[in-house]
């Protein structure tokens, strides 16, 4: 640590159900170094999870700014209540555990918030006051910036987008509601359009993708034919597009924001996805006549965006965000 | 006008599709007293709208501070959009207009924003900084409060929570979209789940309530029947609750509040709603486990909601807000 002189790099880590990437960034925001672990597993694994972010931080050079995102619901206190991708976690005192170790105040905050800090402050929504950021992964996460701040809610567990239900009597959600956005707008969600089209319609190239097995096929098959041309599964893309926009319209009634971004695994994707997204946000948003569709843009940063955004928390917590 | 010594009271007045009402507060938010004329309609009623709202203003004593809450789509300069309720509104800048007329600045905004600044500062949500007003009536509006500001979004239009889509599939909206949050959980909504119980079960009180018509089967007459115990009438509202429940949930998901102050003219029958739409909630709400639930109330300055938030108006942009 290099307490006399401040610090001069801002570490971050962004802990993922697989791996933990962390980054270093100088104090202009620029990328020094990456460095990745795989996330323990198991009983007893917060022990090792928290050797392992230690390990990070010594690799990335931490000498005193240090953030980790987590996937969960996080306390403002930067405790993690709750992580369904993380072993035996409950009201998990990662801030306060790390800080010991590093002997420097550690900032935690949710993924999907880390994340929209990066594409607010050095991404894709640079120079925006009003912002929505929506992860299209497994599930759906996200985080929003209103009046050019964070904004968390009241617990810290706002921008979890993925449960706004679209579809009272749509399909079983894990949450135990039904026809939550995620259902649809996801990889999940993807996937699941795809093998309703496939056991419906005949989706051969899709199935084809998969193996032969109707009940096999993923987002990834899905994107592989539609790469192919078949308009099936550009169909199939069509039909996920449209849920995608449905989430955003209902997002944009009530938060009215400049742009979104996309993030997350599905942003890999993005080619295929952008224009027929945009194409049924158009025709989905309410009165577009009296007001300019919001930007959608696919995230700058990718994979890092989570840990990028993790190493900027300590200088937000400054601001007071 | 009294500028010498700055302003001794607080005018604000809510332009309604039937009615403008005003209000004069004193410096400590104490109600002075209030006015009402009608709201002129047909072609040309815009000249004579300000005309109105100069008579109220003077009625009233207007001494420097002035605000107005009009319905619909309001820019951050005062320019009314468009008023779906309001006869020839377009691009209608009331501010400038208004201005002119008492040589004082007038504040301009939405009036479910005004309404939301009512409850915030002087109403049922008094003393939170996160919190969102969800008004039921013909349709659903609102305003949203998070991290101790009012959130307008880019272009002024956050809050418009009714044109939620809540169901893809669901009966079609004026709007032009279909399955809105409005179509099932504001008086409209109300009376179409009343008007399809009474074609597809009997709901004999309710129709003896209408004058013997199904179709002509409103909100109130579910009301009045449930009032005297019908149980079917009780079993719409219970439905309708359902629905308003489903949304706060959305919201809940996206904005993480501390509190919803439900306003509106479905306000009038809190009594009736406030139970099954808190048992509704607690059944939907996501990971009730991890977090309360948030309170839900109804509003307490009821249809002075909007002329009282009107009037604090100016003092929020001297906040900044």
């Amino acid at each position: 640590m290099n307490t006399a002189a401040g610090p001069t790099r801002r570490v971050g880590i962004d802990v993922g159900g697989t791996k933990a990437q962390g980054v270093a960034l100088d104090l202009d925001g620029e990328l020094l170094a990456t460095a990745h672990r795989s996330t323990p597993r198991g009983d007893d694994s917060l022990g090792p999870l928290i050797d392992v972010l230690v390990d990070l931080a010594d690799e990335l050079g931490e000498d005193g700014s240090v953030g980790v995102g987590v996937p969960g619901l996080v306390t403002r206190a930067g405790v993690l209540r709750a992580a369904p991708n993380l072993d035996g976690v409950a009201d998990f005192e990662v801030s306060r555990l790390l800080s010991e170790r590093l002997g420097a105040p550690v900032a935690v905050d949710n993924d999907a918030t880390c994340a929209t800090i990066a594409e607010w402050q050095l991404g894709a929504a640079a120079g925006t006051d009003n912002m929505v950021l929506v992860t299209l992964g497994t599930g759906i996460g996200g985080g929003l910036v209103a009046n050019g701040a964070v904004q968390r809610g009241i617990n810290g567990f706002a921008g979890e987008f993925g449960h706004m239900v679209v579809d009272p009597d749509g399909p079983r959600c894990p949450c135990g509601r039904r026809g939550c956005w995620e259902r649809y707008a996801s990889g999940s969600g993807l996937a699941m359009l795809a093998r309703e089209a496939a056991t419906g319609r005949r989706l051969h190239d899709v199935v084809r993708h998969a193996g032969g097995d109707p009940q096999a096929v993923r987002g990834e098959h899905v994107q592989a034919a539609a790469r192919e041309g078949d308009p099936e599964a550009l169909a199939v893309i069509d039909e996920f597009a449209r849920w995608v926009a449905l989430g955003l319209s209902n997002l944009t009634n009530a938060l009215d924001p400049e742009m979104f971004v996309l993030g997350g695994g599905l942003a890999a994707g993005s080619d295929l996805y952008l224009d027929p997204i945009s194409h049924w946000f158009g025709e989905l948003l309410y009165q577009p006549h009296l007001r300019p569709m919001p930007r959608v843009e696919f995230a700058s940063w990718g994979p890092l965006a989570g840990a990028v955004g993790a190493a900027l928390l300590p200088t937000l917590r400054q601001w007071g965000m």
